[in-house]
């Protein structure tokens, strides 16, 4: 029987991605049976307030209320605490300084997707204003000598919104997918999909070059510190 | 924007049934983003003693386990709750018992699952030992006037235990299609997969008859009991 920490899930941003990154915990642990698998708390929580808008100083901040998720989740026994989120990354140092000192550690999907595209030259980003616009990953991958191109707002906020309302038709399909090839056309060696609800709708199957998707590599990096020898 | 009670979700048996659970839930709110969707709470404890085992006579009742978890997520603010189990069920009432009195209310799958079998004559039951040998289903169904044929249980089980191992492939499909064309042949005019690892390789375009599947029922109950008007 393998033995793991209880991991945290910070979620509901959104729901179906939360529920995307849950399914790639269960599926990449490798457990034979039921008692192989980690105990998992997830708060599915929507009511988060809205990264974009406060990142655009048109909304309150979601920090408060992610450390308030997260304290209970730790309250409730996780020791490693992941959320599937790009966005509200922005907000993750307010999470780590509420956990400073304390048993648990938290999982940055930032860390994971950059380790995941060492090699890469030029990384199209596909991703929402607040991610974009706080360089959460532009500048992380400058430091690691890794060009970015990102991807056109206008293309992507009203796609993401279809996702969230439950909409991952194909029309919603070939949106995204062009979007990605024209990212290539530009110039990109790789396609970071760094929005949670990126790879509802894409995978790599769908493009030409390398292809990062952030929840995926979160999902690895949090069994990964999950695992007890 | 719609609002609910917090939904608390008792699951991990298995975890990939509870995953698919909470894409019904997901998928079946009927919401335009991220804030219309229910707060929903989940425990996915995979360390709850096996039920079978405990009905069998040779392990220990999962119930304080059972109990445990409720209480947790009800001290979360979880004020409905749901098991995506069906052999759990056998220990529903002791959770029922312990909120009794409590603000919180537990939606019991198999309510859920006879109210959308009313009008059928004689169902063929896919479930695991701890379901059949408790009467969980059948005895609320004769109640109902309906019939119940049982599962051979040296296919089924070896079958949920392949995909509580994670095979989901082409070969426990077959067999699982295989076993709900026998109960067919045997004269049933509909088929309830009362086990919550069974949709996860069976589907209504697979028999051809009725099919009603326990978790789809729980969580459309769930998320008819969790919505405030």
């Amino acid at each position: 029987v393998t033995r793991w920490h209880t991991i945290g899930v910070i979620g509901g941003m959104g729901p179906a991605a939360t529920v995307d990154f849950l399914g790639r915990l269960v599926a990449g642990s490798g457990a034979a049976g039921d008692a192989d698998h980690p105990r998992v708390l997830v708060d599915i929580n929507p009511q988060v307030p809205d990264r974009n808008a406060a990142l655009a100083g048109i909304g309150v901040s979601p920090g408060p209320a992610l450390v308030a998720m997260a304290r209970r989740l730790v309250g409730g026994g996780a020791t490693v605490l992941a959320m599937p989120c790009n966005a509200a990354h922005v907000w993750a140092g307010e999470i780590e300084a509420a956990l400073a000192g304390g048993e648990a550690r938290f999982v940055n999907i930032v860390d994971a997707a950059v380790a995941a595209l060492v090699g890469a030259r030029r990384v199209g980003i596909i991703a929402v204003g607040a991610t974009l616009s706080a360089q959460l990953y532009q500048k992380r991958l400058a430091s690691a000598g890794i060009a970015s191109l990102e991807c056109d707002l206008t293309i992507v906020h009203p796609l993401v919104h279809a996702i969230k309302a439950g909409d991952v038709g194909p029309a919603v399909r070939a949106a995204m997918v062009a979007e990605a090839v024209r990212l290539v056309a530009d110039g990109a060696d790789a396609i970071l999909a760094a929005c949670s609800e990126v790879p509802l709708v894409l995978s790599a199957d769908d493009v030409t070059v390398r292809y990062v998707d952030a929840t995926g590599a979160l999902a690895a990096a949090t069994l990964a510190a999950a695992r007890l020898e």
